[in-house]
């Protein structure tokens, strides 16, 4: 087998584990790197997170990369956006490029921008390409996850959701996104312009019932904050009591008259006992739980370095823009 | 979309119950349905269960069938043995008709019949069908969920599955199937003669190594009684203290010198806590587990079905001899 040639596009932290993880692996060539920080541009990709050198040089122009290097598949961590990313899928899948991405939207694009997915999926089509949304939450626990749950039942009634993650054991940018340390006050302020709370549970519910053939009569969602109890300290930031702890952020898909799949993501620091759960109401029931939970940051770097090898494999029979329904089974590539 | 076209193939008390459950299914229509019994013969698959009729009546004639009602994809529960099966594989492929089958052996046909599987799998390709084994266990707890599990990994050092069963809730048949009220004198030379125990560990332990990517150099596996340590009753079944209450099977992938791959399966009559658990030494850790376990008669079947969609799904881009790794996402159908 020739080895995957992957170029990695964006150097934020899940980047820089991404395209670390791509060099390692047996069956993959890190062969690029791209990212538009002048700060970045012409050094190793493996100073950016202060690790050792893995000799490939970050490229501010992504064009001249493509022609040079000629990769099979990107990994793409940019930006939450399916908007935003467009004009970058569109450069990679005309260079033949298939697009494994961190961008949430591009989990079920169709839900929030259905023309353009429309287009993309032509261009890949015509590229030969695929064109995927994948990552830890969302993308695999609260919806990939429960799909594959579902493979053993004969009938399911109801799907549920729970992930609860402890912010407090995790990187500071984590505990600012959710808020860790704010007031209320402040909270619902960043709440009303979009500024804080998960990105994609719109998305995953979308996602699970398209993948059960449910048809969608409203997708809901919610958020609130979980409000500090006691005083909290982590490693990075203190949280006075009736201070923000974290978010808890719900979200459910009504069908035919009723609730069929909820999701309830709670995100905060000193959440006692972090796991992520499925509970179907189904026959056989399934109740199925990862103790712990899957930690997100660097699972989601493995995510996209595992589902490229799908993608690639992919790409030779059925190009397209594609959901994670339409992969070969997700798994750990050598 | 048209409704996948379905041929029951063999009409034990699995294969009836997925006859029914394709008949239920909105995206599916059951065409026919073919046992090699007289005493099946003619009547409505329905009435073999005991159940209400559901309009498809059992042929004796499987070519008469298949040109009668050209189906999509046979749901296939015949037997256990790969060889045994292949002259039914041969005529369904050279009908058009894909296979979704409970032959254990089918999980990983080549690691006993390399030469059948490459001849197979060149037939099965130029009749563009796909040919799959599935099940329970084989098929989903053991392996295929297992290798979703390792999705989120960065890497996985060692692979543990652990399945607990208790017996003493499920059919007669399986009962009788680990042995439950024989003595362990009886065991041991059933044993010798291979008629007792769980057929499919080492498939499930070769799909695994094969999914993950690892070289095998060796796959072991084991079989012991459960003996009864006190007095136990079920439905059906009287079992003394010192008799035989259930089987333990355990196998391992040995791979670059040590053990990377574990599988224990113990399915008596009195296990306290049903489960199945997946454990991997890996980053992140993963340790998920299905409280309460997933029962395997009736789920077979649905796993048949639910996959058949899957077959469908591939053999119009990707046809062969296919293997669940090779399988899109697996799921409930509707």
């Amino acid at each position: 087998m020739p080895r995957i040639k992957v170029l990695q596009f964006g150097l934020g932290p899940i980047g820089v584990r991404a395209a670390r993880l791509a060099a390692a692996k047996q069956g993959m060539k890190l062969v690029a790197a791209v990212d538009v920080d002048p700060a970045k541009i012409g050094r190793d990709v493996g100073e950016l997170d202060g690790g050792a050198p893995i000799g490939v040089k970050v490229s501010g122009d992504a064009a001249a990369a493509l022609r040079k290097t000629r990769p099979d598949v990107a990994l793409h961590t940019t930006s939450s956006s399916f908007k935003a990313v467009a004009p970058q899928l569109e450069l990679l899948a005309r260079a033949g490029c298939s697009v494994v991405s961190s961008t949430e939207e591009m989990l079920f694009p169709a839900l929030k921008n259905r023309a353009l997915t429309a287009r993309l999926d032509k261009l890949a089509r015509s590229c030969k390409v695929v064109l995927l949304g994948t990552g830890v939450n969302p993308g695999f626990v609260m919806d990939t996850m429960a799909l594959v749950a579902t493979a053993v039942c004969y009938e399911v009634r109801r799907v549920s959701v729970d992930r609860r993650v402890d912010a407090g054991t995790r990187r500071l940018p984590l505990q600012k996104k959710v808020g860790a340390g704010i007031s209320v006050a402040e909270f619902n302020e960043r709440k009303a312009r979009r500024a804080i709370g998960h990105v994609g549970l719109p998305e995953s519910l979308a996602l699970l019932a398209h993948g059960l053939g449910w048809k969608v009569d409203a997708i809901e969602e919610e958020l609130q904050p979980v409000v500090a109890q006691r005083d909290l300290q982590t490693q990075y930031l203190e949280i006075k009591a009736g201070q923000v702890a974290g978010i808890h952020n719900s979200g459910r898909v009504i069908s035919g008259g009723r609730e069929r799949i909820s999701l309830d993501l709670q995100m905060y620091v000193g959440c006692p006992e972090p796991y992520d759960r499925v509970v179907l109401d189904s026959d056989p029931p399934i109740d199925v739980k990862f103790a712990g939970g899957v930690a997100g940051d660097w699972a989601t770097a493995a995510m996209l370095v595992n589902l490229a090898a799908r993608a690639v494999e992919v790409a030779a029979t059925n190009p397209g823009l594609r959901l994670m329904t339409e992969m070969t089974l997700p798994r750990l590539v050598g």
